[in-house]
């Protein structure tokens, strides 16, 4: 189950400003990578110590800091210093219960996101925090852990394909999120597939189990939301914002990324209108199935009880009951018995209960 | 069952601006006719290849080029670059899951609406994307399929009547989407119909198939509802924008264009609203008719169950149960038995369950 | 039933600004009557072609011309072109689907709201379209049929009292809107009055006719909303729009007139507040009452049911029960059964169910 | 119960701007009370005709004219001749289903208000029609009858107290409308011990008088909310206007009276977020009462149907029954009863029903 | 139980203005502390009279006075003359039913927020009213009781870490701020792990302990929220606002402590959604198991009491009844008794009860 708040009491009582981790810690030691490139050549190179991607800062070429891992806050810290980077922006990268937010630093321009992952071990959907710092020449981003969903952004580097080493940083940062938007599309397929298989089973064979699943389709759309919903805010604050980091011919991809958000947001909605209404579908097939077993009582009940009464009367000890002694009383009484019944069951045929 | 997401993951790890079609195959061969004329004369043909339509792009004359399927995406492209458009824009007419939206490039406006369309076969209504590009003296209209609501327009435009040849490609863009609308307006009067037959229904004889309807009716809303809020924005968009490529006397027809969509939001506002009432009301029968069946089972029950305690008394096999002996216990027991009976009667009366 | 949405199929495929009559046709032939008046005179008279009030154009007097039906478009068609009205205006005259609006052409104000009126028959509320077009010194009102809530207006003029015959055309048209907004208020005082017997019934005696009346209600305040909040709009787009043709001292009257639609508007809120809440009410007493029945069946079936067994117990035929041939035996039984009883009794009353 | 709608009947068909007493009659004779007062001195009188006070109106000390009684149209409509009142604003002040709104006319401000007072032989919260007419240096206010919140404010006037004596008639104005929000907060009080009582008594003993009681907060809360909203943006607009009429040192009073009218919308929207929370528990309470029944029924039948069953069998007369021979048939049958019934409890333990 | 309106009957008819201590008294005696400090000093004294912290008004450094108690208007009076603070404001200070907010009065910034604290012995979340005077050089803070979430604050001004003591009062004003904010989030962890309990009982084990408990969950979150909504406007309006009281690096700061206040209200809000679902929930299980215990009932029901009545048949003591003289009766009676078992557990497994 997703969790819906991270534990800051390590942080309660610090002044603002101090560098803490708060998340879960996800890998051993953070992974330092760095791409640097211009329209001509690409170096790709994973470092050990933050302090060797400093002489890329000053460089006329592309420079890209990938940071896997966070716990180490002294790398971010290092980094920080020298890219002169505002300590609270530091604080927020180590901080990883962050909302989505966008911040304009003149300098720089600082950016968090969440990333959607799916754990297959404990099937659940997960996030990850991205954040990204984007500077006049390079781009730093910081990541949880080791794994992300940049992999083709990083081969159309290597191969120089399409725009890709002809644009600045602000291109190269727009791709990423889209990257991210992209993976949020794959989660949602996944969840569309999910609702339409729960709304056959609504209709074929609704079980407590059913209900449970619902519950679940509707806390993960919370948190999806939670994810998605202030993106949108963010994207639009890059696409209007007048920051010269973002370069014209880059504005249009913003754009593009963010009538993808809106698309995402849609489809969160939309989902999480169905699953209202599946819930509605769920109590109204238990009130009705509820109904049908009542029927199934009542009508065994109401046909039976009087003629359990019946035989209960000639079961009777009285002495003196004449009808025990009449030749034809027991066809009689089986008579009355089957048309007691008819009364009955056309009753129920009245009541279109049959 | 329309589906609500369409499936990027064959988009997914590619570079923006990167065409592919996402969206059924709905046609073998992309087709592409054009219409050309002005006021005196009309000239209108199907060609096999886009290039025989670039020539048109210079002429003063207007132009309607129409291409039917989004599945050869170099037909978009190709077209995309002899008309100088944007990569993204060619991106976004080629995948199938946009949201309506308008983008004004100075050079040309680019239009997304959702034409609907009722399959008859599988008793569904479908969407199908339409793109439009409005350039000084041309028009581009992108639809997955062959087949539309653009006939009657088409006559009007053969005909020479009214405006339709004396006004530019605005005019003739607005048309397209009035005609788009107008089919929201006849997709939304069957529903206006279902929704009254299921309300007589409701009353007369709810059953589970009613539910079932309703949510079936409440999908649909959603869907409908996903396709047109965001065309209201459009629309308002293209009435105060700024483009000169909409000429003065065109804005009065897309304010006209406007009300039209703010008529049918209306409507499927109204429509929501009923069909929760629907289920309303749906969930209260059920709950009057378990009520129903529980007093006739209590009523039943209530009534006999004392009698056969009464019978089963006289039925045991003490030996000294000087009743047994009497004369008149067995008449003196119907009495007893009857006023018993009626006493349960008069309490029903009573609490007003007869 | 009032109908949700009105049978466009006749006007597609038209050209836009075609004039198509949508809508009943309520009255055999289009009626027209025109009220001339100033300070000093007054002339007031019925014709038969419309031709007649086209002189009343350029007087300087100020004209009343009131047409009541709308089916007959070569009337609308003909007045349009001598007072020079824009075909979409026209069109939107003779379609009785539109919305409450306000256009301002600079040379007329063009404005459409809905005249609601209580149907004896049908013993429902219908509504009328009410078309108004404000030009410098002439007002010409559509109606679709013979019959309206201005008579009090007219009365006023003849008689010269107050400000009626001082004033011009834009004073004239507040006074008709204002006596529409009068009639929403004795048509909510009706509803009032409903709302208020049925929150008694609710409470003394609620049937399936309860719900189905609370469902009526529903209804009509869905479909009186619909009618009343674009009315907002459209009056505070006249109050405070710049045209010159509402006169300054006219304008505390719109404003006045706007207050009344504001206290509709709230009413209407109310009212739906309330019959929301009775249905809440509704379910509640529906459940109530399934307990109550559940109740009485449960005690009289948990009072006889071990009864009974302790009679059927004794009424075995085994040949070797002693207690059969004790001679307390019977007494005995009967002082258990009576244990047994209030036993049970005392349990209910701890449970409080008695 | 408090009416929602106050009959305007009278008033259909009537020109605007004539007066016209909407409301009920609540006192016999209007009442008209003078406080006249500057920094050094004080008069206060009741006067039989309202001519008295027009001196009054151009003297430079400050004078606070309260009319009590609003049947009296004429008494208004001599006061507005001679104050120079706009003849729309006389007609809201008599009309007593008036929003809460102002108006600034330059010359002065017009405010209307809604004033609560608890009815106590009724039982009910009443509503009463508070208007006041801010001029240079008089202020008139009109009630629907004697009896008022503005005692306290009086006495301060009478003792010079404070800055009451040292100010003008805006801050005399905010004083009064200050001890109008100060009742709000009384009943809200009275409210709020009455939600708690309910609270408590959902938990111990909920009766379906519960549930009209929770209906009849319900609509006191949709009254009040209705008194309270709009009177916020009635404040807001004093606040933020730009008359001078409201005096610089005068604002922060008004600013301090706007939090108090936030502090009671906010209190009553809790209020109504509780109330809503209290139809859902009473409504689970409901459910959980007749899962209790259900359970106990079935528990007793359940145990003593197939008993029962059992002692049928063996009183059964076939005369070839070889078991009702058998010495030990009788104990045998009880060690089965016995048997059947732990299995049945053991099987209700099992599923957590007892 | 946190009452959600403070009795405020004690200030009604006062003037605007008079200073009345509203709330409970929390502490006997107010309690005064001066915290003096620059860049190279500190001094740390607790003050028995309020005069001896008007030197520190002039002093170039900066001074943090500390009042706890509230009761004592006279302290706060006397304080409020010498630092010329508006009566007004000396008004909300003492009235403990301040909604949070921010006025900015020029010579100082006064800001009202709700710090929350867990009061271990009633098990209940509470709130104290803190209010802040913020001048040029000074600090004045308001808090209802001695003990608060400021003593990590203190320690950093002691031990001068960071920028605590290079900074001026409004830094010290925002990290106070946060210190609060820091403890709502982790209020809301408590929340949190007892929304996470409650998930787990929900599934596993609902039962009306359950229910009271969402109840009071939901009350809770309704209390929090109104705490915290409008402390993000007062935050915004802080950052938003042009006093040059809060210098332009402090801005920073309260960008991030605004961040942090969005971050409460989002978990605020999803709490609320998630609580919501619960008692959706909950319903639904309640619904399942009534289902479940009318099934058992149903079934047992079903079956016996058709047998019951065969039995009934031959306990008859008609004379006339050939079968009870049969040999094979009574085998064929019991074959017959399965037969007619069989088949209603047959009906049953049909309809998937079993």
């Amino acid at each position: 189950m997703p969790k819906f708040i991270k534990k800051r009491s390590k942080a309660i009582g610090l002044s603002p400003g101090t560098l803490v981790h708060i998340g879960e810690k996800k890998i051993e030691k953070a992974r330092i990578r760095i791409i640097d490139y211009d329209e001509k050549h690409i170096e790709e190179k994973e470092v050990q110590s933050i302090e060797e991607c400093f002489p890329f800062k000053e460089t006329p070429t592309v420079t890209w800091v990938n940071i896997d891992g966070l716990h180490e806050v002294e790398v971010i810290e290092r980094l920080g210093e020298h890219f002169n980077i505002h300590p609270l922006v530091l604080e927020d990268i180590a901080n990883t219960g962050q909302r989505p937010k966008m911040e304009d630093f003149d300098d720089y321009i600082f950016l968090v996101a969440k990333m959607l992952y799916f754990d297959k071990e404990e099937e659940e959907t997960h996030t990850e925090q991205f954040s990204l710092i984007l500077g006049p020449q390079w781009l730093i981003t910081f990541q949880e852990r080791v794994g992300d969903v940049f992999e083709p952004v990083r081969e159309r580097l290597r191969k120089g394909k399409g725009r890709s080493r002809k644009s600045g940083p602000d291109y190269l940062g727009t791709v990423l999120l889209d990257a991210i938007v992209d993976k949020y599309f794959s989660i949602l397929e996944k969840f569309g597939e999910r609702i339409e298989f729960m709304e056959d089973e609504l209709v074929d064979n609704p079980t407590p189990e059913t209900l449970q699943t619902i519950h679940t389709l509707k806390r993960e759309m919370i948190f999806l939301r939670k994810s998605v919903w202030p993106l949108r805010e963010v994207i639009s604050g890059l696409e209007r914002g007048e920051s010269p980091l973002i370069k014209k011919p880059t504005r249009a991809y913003v754009k593009d990324l963010y009538d993808h958000t809106i698309q995402v947001i849609d489809t969160v909605e939309t989902f999480r209108d169905m699953v209202s209404g599946m819930l509605d579908i769920y109590l109204s097939s238990v009130s009705n199935r509820m109904n049908e077993v009542m029927k199934v009582l009542t009508i065994m009940a109401t046909i039976f009880i009087p003629l359990t009464f019946m035989a209960g009367i000639y079961g009777m000890n009285f002495e003196f009951m004449p009808e025990l002694k009449w030749k034809f009383s027991y066809p009689l009484f089986w008579v009355a018995l089957i048309v007691v019944a008819l009364l009955m069951l056309n009753f129920f045929r009245r009541k279109k209960w049959l």
